[in-house]
């Protein structure tokens, strides 16, 4: 058994503060506003307000659902757990608020006007973006991570990211505009390779905390709904304003609508007595969201965006049932939230058009990723060991009323054993 | 007592697929993105357009509002009940998909260009609001029903509010910016005939899930505050751009401000002891957004808005605390959520200047609605056994923990019994 | 030991009603809308509009985002507490929904044209405002009041608060347009010169319900988010349009992105095993939006924001650690939520530019609010008791079922007693 050092007192806290320090400083270096004012010529500032009307907060609203979506919508998605609810939000919140800075950062140190990054809400949206793929992974190994593997996490998959994302869209010019492959995929395998080097033999028959109760799960439904609700947003705030982000927000809503649909039938089909499954409804009703990002603009018409829909929902609830348990049991990846059917899957499904493309991509990095996730392995990171894992005691401050409960109700056992013998 | 057939297993699959299979198929014919290049003439495509700015999302973040206004805001409101969560939201979810793939059909197709439905963000708005009044129905029968039954009751009452829409709308021409009459009351009195054709008389006597605890009726806040906050959307969302829209969201502000105040006192004034009722906080705090719809866009002023705001709070509470009762032992209709108090009589309050109309109106359709109901009586949709209402494991997975909790405190006290005797 | 008269029944009801009779009142004389219908000459009118463009919906977006922080954010954030959800939430939405009527009036009463106060989307942005001011104060006596009494200081406070601000913002020219100082020092401050008047010696020693469960921590994390997501929203509603807007949105986001880090970080320093505390995250990640607010629109660029949101994040945590108890202690000031660390601090923090000015001004107004505070004390206000403080079911109708179910846990410990002995 390995030793785990969960101790955060100074590695914590030296971390967060050390890439905080360093990114303040790049900051203060490389990045301004994108105003009038900004120092550079007229016209590079022109140039990065192009395709916008004359207001510099026009795509707010846009960027507020995104935001809603990244930090409620994936955060509550996760407090399925009953014992994991304060990390899934909390460390969700922690690890966005991180990203976002540095995935600004990454994203635009390609294309800078006189040494400097203009922020815009535009670049806003994109760092939302950026810091999507890592919440996608942070589901894979949901319970079984410290806060310091995460944010090294976060930082070296942004980074890996914003490279991919520079190659895939600028260099060959490929088209992804609700990024199925370059955020859902590519954070969904991304998490699973650093499942699979995490994986933990002592886990292999589950763990009692690795399950929800009944007002977890109506948590989780929150972060549903807003993600069921803003993926239009999602797919479309990047879009050519116009017709193609109107296509965008009608294709996202019909593939929606349809896979919720799907996502019951199917739930419904693959359980005992014909009932459904919180966990297929709080999870495979968002496929569609994910299947139609790569060609959300196009002109497929509302019944080819439905059909995407559909598919993407019966594959996503066939996943959770049968895929899943064989990931973990053959392959040895323990999936927690199963965003391989969710992300993974979906986001392929998004990208079929250029599947040969994709298999290549996932095929040759996904070695990298496999060398790279051994890094976090190193005790030293603070993962917890096998029986605390799912629990948020053990990071967290967990009121010990609870616990006082739950010691009256061993009493009350113990008293009855006692009396019955 | 009538036999009962709730296993769902191929029922509802089929039904699920089977009507979204419909629906695409209806859609590869009929419906088109309302983009510039939609296949038709010019002129018709302007006049689809005609009194909005040049953007085709500028309605998008008022659409949004609306979206949230039905999945979270009608969807968590009916969480109050402790066993029933799951259904409340999920179901509400699966309803609302179909539901607006299905109105934005029925909508449309009395008045296509060349044979097509143009679909923008302003008929994705409409669409949400016919399947409010299914959500509004679902309230009077939550918990006693089948997602089967539900899911025909969604493509009848979107079927006969369509025809109901245009024949008021359209033919009589009356105006009805925010509903009151064409929504509110049309979903309320349709849910009441349902539940009176589906009267159980094991119910009478009550049942112990039909009731909440004090987290459930914290989720029950989530969605009374979001519709209470997004009430000036639903209100103004399709009025008039320009000076009759912003009057339709300040009458609105206004009237559900008047209105918190008036459910509050009269809440204290009814119960022992003046203490507040949360189901009085959670329902009759948004009966101002109801009652002030259908004038909404009118020039009534602040304070009017004020006075239709104060009555509805008011006449909302006390049908709570003495109607309600009445209701269901007097004439046999036993309205869960109370929609009756909520968007039944707030909603002819808001239609009494057409209240001669209104009251024709719902005499000669109620009978047919009674009709219809009787349909659903049928022991083959699969509604539940009385002892099985209100209690989600009847139709959805349930966490096992919660069963064990229960079960090792009713040992704490059979052991007590038995210690005693 | 003072008497109590919790009994509400008439007291209640009656202020209520007659607040808002009053209000409406007020507003059938007072209150139009601002349209270009509206009695008044044309130049008036185009003068209270000049600073937006055509539609007079253009800041309707920002305008829900604030109103979700309101009735939402601080709604939520309150209900920490494990009996006290019900108050939280539903006594938030009470007080704003009366605040926002009486601060539009109040607010606009100093520049009426031709004696009429002309109600637009800004107008009703600048009453949200108003009211937060109260819902701070409400965090710092939480659990220890009536509603009788928060409608009293709700009515005091926002009379006093728009005084206040018209002689910061217009005669002394002041600007803080996110308002660190006019409203989250001066609500800070307010409440806390309340909680110092209300002293109750007999809470000295904690008190059972003064704390969270599992859940109820939860819950309080829906208010913590939304208030981060739409922080920028609230800083920026009512700026300049154009580049100051945009700086305003820019600066507040880094603000709150640094600030989450450092609030982590130091959370994590000063707790034992450097676990990290829920309370401490659902505040500290939140005073770098605080802090930001008078300064939000100028060119301190995006690294002088996260500096700024650092030094908040950093000051709060160590705040709730270690200045919370010693104000309980040393000065009798029992503040329920921290608003001295997520408001009071940060707020002056964001006014330092002006800190003589800061000090001068509280140290002179501070008197007022605490002769002010003292009629509050007067026990016909039905102050709660010292035992029944923090729990809902003194002022709220609370379930049964979880009070049956204490018992049932009761009387397994009983048994046990029992057996023992």
């Amino acid at each position: 058994m390995p030793s785990y050092a969960t101790n955060m007192r100074l590695k914590f806290s030296i971390l967060a503060l050390t890439l905080e320090a360093v990114t303040i400083v790049l900051y203060a270096f490389l990045v301004v506003y994108d105003t009038g004012d900004a120092h550079g010529h007229d016209g590079s500032h022109a140039e990065s307000n192009t395709t916008h009307s004359s207001s510099p907060i026009t795509l707010y609203p846009m960027f507020q659902d995104v935001h809603v979506m990244i930090f409620i919508g994936f955060g509550f998605l996760m407090t399925f757990l009953k014992r994991y609810g304060f990390s899934s939000v909390g460390i969700n919140l922690l690890l966005a608020a991180f990203g976002l800075q540095w995935g600004l950062l990454l994203q635009n140190i390609w294309h800078m006007h006189d040494g400097k990054i203009r922020v815009s809400i535009e670049k806003m949206i994109n760092a939302d973006f950026s810091t999507a793929t890592v919440l996608i992974s942070f589901g894979a190994v949901l319970g079984k991570t410290s806060p310091v593997q995460l944010l090294i996490m976060t930082l070296l998959e942004i980074t890996i990211f914003c490279i991919n994302e520079h190659l895939v869209v600028e260099v060959l010019k490929v088209s992804d505009v609700g990024a199925s492959m370059t955020i859902h995929a590519f954070g969904a395998y991304f998490g699973l390779a650093v499942a699979r080097v995490l994986y933990r033999p002592g886990l292999r028959n589950g763990h009692e905390n690795e399950g929800s109760v009944y007002h977890s799960d109506l948590f989780a439904m929150i972060g549903t709904v807003y993600l069921w609700m803003f993926w239009p947003s999602f797919n479309s705030a990047i879009a050519e304003p116009g017709d193609p982000q109107l296509r965008a927000v009608i294709n996202t809503y019909f593939s929606l609508a349809a896979c919720a649909l799907a996502a019951y039938a199917t739930s419904s089909l693959v359980e005992k007595k014909g009932k459904l499954d919180m966990v297929h409804i709080q999870n495979a009703t968002l496929a569609g969201g994910v299947a139609v990002g790569t060609c959300a603009d196009m002109d497929i018409q509302p019944f080819g965006a439905m059909v995407i829909g559909i598919t993407a929902g019966v594959i996503s609830t066939v996943g959770f049932k049968f895929l899943t348990p064989i990931l973990a049991s053959k392959l040895g990846i323990q999936d927690t939230c199963g965003v391989h059917n969710l992300h993974g899957m979906p986001g392929i499904l998004g990208g079929l058009a250029g599947i040969l493309l994709a298999a290549l991509y996932i095929a040759s990095i996904g070695f990298c990723y496999y060398q790279y996730g051994l890094i976090m392995k190193s005790p030293f990171w603070g993962q917890p060991p096998d029986q605390n894992c799912f629990d948020d005691s053990i990071f967290w401050e967990v009121p010990e009323e609870e616990e006082e409960n739950e010691e009256r109700l061993t009493h009350g056992d113990y008293s009855k054993n006692k009396t019955e013998a």
